[in-house]
């Protein structure tokens, strides 16, 4: 019986349609099907997410991948295609305690030839006058624990874009080169099946050579799909299919929460968001502050703020999530109590600022080494772990998917500018990934 | 307030009494109190372990960690503790296929000092005449893919255990030291909390170091216990208690099957446990087939074999398993469709063998490296990862925990005999443990 589809992927975020583009790219002659449970691209958290981007990384995985994508967004937007793509920079301000710990980091990746500025606290203050970086002897600071500042580091290929017409732009490449997409169709499992099966019940046996065969779908597409390889690219929602059949997806999900505040009726606001001296948009570029990871991040077209911040501890993990994302919501609380204490310390401007809109989405975490991974088992091939920069990474990590697929893990693929990257570092078999250092 | 206790260790399988005994005996003032759902020691996958034993690997951490477990393991037998140890060995069946695989770990083992024999197809048949080695064309070891016999590789300081008695020798000797153990008692969550809570609603908040300051348990015992350290050693069941706190327990449970035959009516079955040859107990060694990992273990004292193999795709993984494990099951069809046909291929006097008993468990699989691990976090020493080989190297593990509860990550462990190990090769954030080169 032949196959329905050469290649069917499941998920239609950032990855499964960067794979998509790619994969269809260079094998014209196959049949690929894209599926995803929601209605239109990018509806999981693809569309949540905060969707910024930046090559300042130690990790020589993280630059290649990061660096060549951000490039090959750059360029798409520079041909004509609205990314919503804007170079603001990511400003982090540190600590003393962070300053001196980054110092041999920032000097790595000064080597590797990263556009990184560093400013002292006069030059900072200068730049962005109304920001606290003293906090003396306050009652609120000492509870707070909120550092001094003591400078900040500039990184200028870094901002932001737009995930739904970035994820657009891959499934309209995609379909205009013959793919097919199925949405509202919800892939219920992998099917377990042999490669030349006996017609026994209970098959595969130990002594098979076991590989999925294809996906058993419900919802506008039905039935049994099946394929010569199926690709996972569903996220958060990798373990639900995975664990079924035995092997591990890799990921485990922590929800990620956003903020946004207006700055329409506050002058003070307005004049952040439009800071000068930069980047040549004089936008504020995106503030990462020295307590938490809590972060601003401006939008000078909607003249408002979207603000977080990360807490790791008794955040819980998920193995599964729920199959939409309808109970996973934003908590007014953990503005108030969290995020907005340490926001005010240091930015006094957002002082009684209320969040206007607020959501949340989940962060696929590979829990092992926070780095993306591909693998290929028993009939597919794999791919996650964003651990949110899976957007900042994702044309790098479709053209990997695309290189195993043709190749095999041993592949070496060559990514946007022609720089070449071997997916073997990126298995679980082999793993050589190098962590990330600079973590502040 | 004090603490309850200085110490609760979460679980009372072979790798919480372990860790319980090695900490009492090393730290004698501290207060320790292991916790445990079940009634006993080791009622729950320690228990149902096929709890095999061998030192014959390629990565130095595997090495050291078994092979200073099995000497202490040894040594306590000899000093007059019946742990049900017998030296029986391990023998790998093997194709030609994996010997010639096998021949540069083979090489490796033994510049290790490793004690290891090998065997080629004719002094394998002289000591196993009744071992089928070739099979020509039939349909069957056809369909089966059973690969002829090459030759075979016999491992010396190896063999099995009574899982039962080690964990009582731990709790024995962790108890006379004035150690506690709470047994039916349920550790239903960790409770988050931070050092110097400021008593605020909604602690810990992003701004607050969080750490695990106790156990909140059901059963005999009931209510919050504070402890300075909590120690999770729950096996299969640590991701029941880190999940939601946002920490990765890293492991998933995969259900491991045991089938026993009995040998009592049948004189040839008879004749193959009491093989001689091998050992100086004149016993069947541990056999393991040169397909799907299945193997035969002779049990002389109740005249039976258990046996099993090996089954990873369509395998479920769990990441939660039931509290109970009621519900895991040994399937009468696995041994039928998937073990049973191997075996009689190779071993024609299991020919019409039907299980008399069967039991199922769950591996605690490390999915990254099959290794185990110990890592500090938030207040807690969080251990596991045993994959199957976690008895065999349960007396180091213990001996881990206690070095990193008085020294940190960073320490550098004595285990038994002398050898040092750096505690940190094991944690995930500096992961360093050398990958099993030598699985076939």
């Amino acid at each position: 019986m032949p196959n329905d589809y050469d290649i069917v992927i499941v998920g239609a975020g950032i990855l499964g349609l960067s794979s998509a583009y790619h994969l269809k790219k260079n094998n014209q002659g196959k049949s690929i099907l894209v599926i995803d449970r929601f209605g239109d691209v990018a509806q999981g958290n693809t569309a949540r997410s905060n969707a910024m981007f930046r090559n300042t990384f130690t990790s020589r995985d993280n630059l290649i991948l990061s660096d060549t994508s951000i490039d090959f967004y750059l360029d798409t937007q520079k041909s004509g295609v609205d990314l919503g793509l804007k170079k603001s920079g990511y400003l982090w301000i540190m600590s003393e305690k962070q300053l001196s710990s980054s110092e041999r980091y920032i000097q790595k990746m000064l080597d590797n030839k990263i556009e990184l500025r560093t400013y002292d606290r006069q030059e900072l203050k200068r730049l962005l006058p109304t920001l606290k970086t003293m906090f003396g002897e306050s009652d609120e600071s000492r509870l707070l624990k909120i550092p001094d500042i003591a400078g900040a580091a500039f990184g200028v290929k870094c901002g932001r874009l737009d995930p739904e017409k970035l994820s657009r732009f891959y499934s309209d490449g995609f379909r205009a080169l013959g793919g097919k997409i199925a949405f509202n169709s919800n892939v219920r499992s992998l099917i377990a099946g042999v490669k030349e099966p006996l017609g026994i019940e209970g098959e595969p046996f130990v002594w098979q050579e076991g590989r999925v065969t294809g996906v058993s779908v419900e919802g506008e597409l039905q039935g049994e799909i099946r394929a010569d390889t199926v690709v996972i690219a569903a996220g958060v929602w990798n373990n639900e299919l995975l664990d079924p059949i035995g092997i591990d997806g890799h990921v485990k999900a922590k929800k990620r929460q956003l903020f946004t505040v207006s700055a329409k009726q506050n002058p003070s606001l307005q004049a952040l968001i439009h800071t000068t001296g930069f980047n040549n948009i004089d936008v504020l570029p995106f503030v990462i502050l020295p307590k938490s990871g809590c972060y601003v991040k401006a939008l000078e077209e909607n003249n408002e703020f979207w603000l977080g911040c990360e807490d790791e501890f008794n955040r819980p993990y998920l193995n599964i999530p729920e199959k939409t994302l309808d109970n996973c919501k934003a908590e007014p609380s953990y503005y108030e109590q969290s995020l907005y204490p340490i926001l005010r310390s240091y930015f006094p401007e957002f002082e009684n600022a209320k969040p206007a809109q607020m959501w949340a989405g989940y962060y696929s975490m590979n829990t092992v080494d926070s780095m993306p991974f591909v693998f290929e088992e028993n009939g597919m091939i794999i791919a996650g772990g964003g651990s949110g920069s899976g957007i900042m990474k994702g044309d790098a990590m479709g053209r990997i998917v695309d290189a195993v697929y043709r190749e095999g893990d041993h592949a070496v693929t060559t990514l946007y500018g022609g720089r070449s990257y071997e997916a073997d570092r990126m298995s679980f078999k082999n793993r050589s990934v190098e962590r990330e250092e600079w973590v502040i």
